[in-house]
């Protein structure tokens, strides 16, 4: 079945869902495979083309699914990419319950022949403070 | 005196130049301020906005000068953006001697009426082994 993401928005949501579900063929459907894609996990080396990012996926989906809720999106469109700036709640197993934990994600997007597809997939640990909070020009925000 | 980026590869000289130079004017020159802007420290609260990115960059060089050098760009191009993933090398004071740490950059620029200028850095702490090693799609590398 072929896809065709017609926003970045759509294509963002494809990826969280295809995440969510463990859904592999779905989650490399969102990728671009028609140019260089990169990849930065949290605290993991930076992954490079379309095969080599597959299987960083393969091997943190190896445990089952991700939850990932996305949240306080910022989206900076240009004329054929989109850069979606937002945080991520990871819901993390715990030995007895499970926790949240934040990432800030850049996720940047490019429109093609096939419609929209993720090129930067850039994530990195948050503070816990990142759910409430951004440095905003807001006056008296920042003092 | 005017700024004219003609690629977002001069702009990225020029933010680099300007943190080694500790040239806030310089530096805020780079960053877009006709629209939205968003900068994540390493370990710090996302920030958005010309004015709190300012901000942040003061409090960054307070103590002066900071020293990076960039490298192994990977540079992905759109009609009207860029985007460009690199190496941060960073020089810390430790309390003898200064050492160096890796950090992962994403900075993404957009091309509008005042040439290129960046709306987005994203840049977290990479792995010691970083310098060295991407995951590549290149057979045999990965195993």
């Amino acid at each position: 079945m072929p896809v065709m993401f017609a926003t970045s928005e759509e294509a963002e949501l494809a990826f969280y869902d295809a995440l969510e579900r463990a859904d592999m063929e779905r989650l490399m459907q969102v990728w671009a495979d028609d140019e260089e894609v990169i990849c930065v996990h949290p605290g993991g080396l930076r992954v490079v083309g379309h095969h080599a990012v597959q299987e960083s996926w393969q091997e943190i989906m190896a445990n089952g699914a991700i939850h990932i809720r996305p949240s306080n999106s910022v989206v900076l469109h240009s004329m054929m990419s989109a850069m979606h700036s937002l945080i991520e709640q990871v819901s993390v197993q715990g030995p007895e319950s499970s926790e949240i934990v934040h990432c800030y994600a850049t996720n940047i997007y490019h429109k093609g022949p096939t419609g929209w597809r993720m090129i930067m997939h850039h994530a990195s640990a948050a503070p816990s403070q990142a759910g409430m909070l951004d440095l905003h020009d807001v006056p008296g925000m920042l003092h």
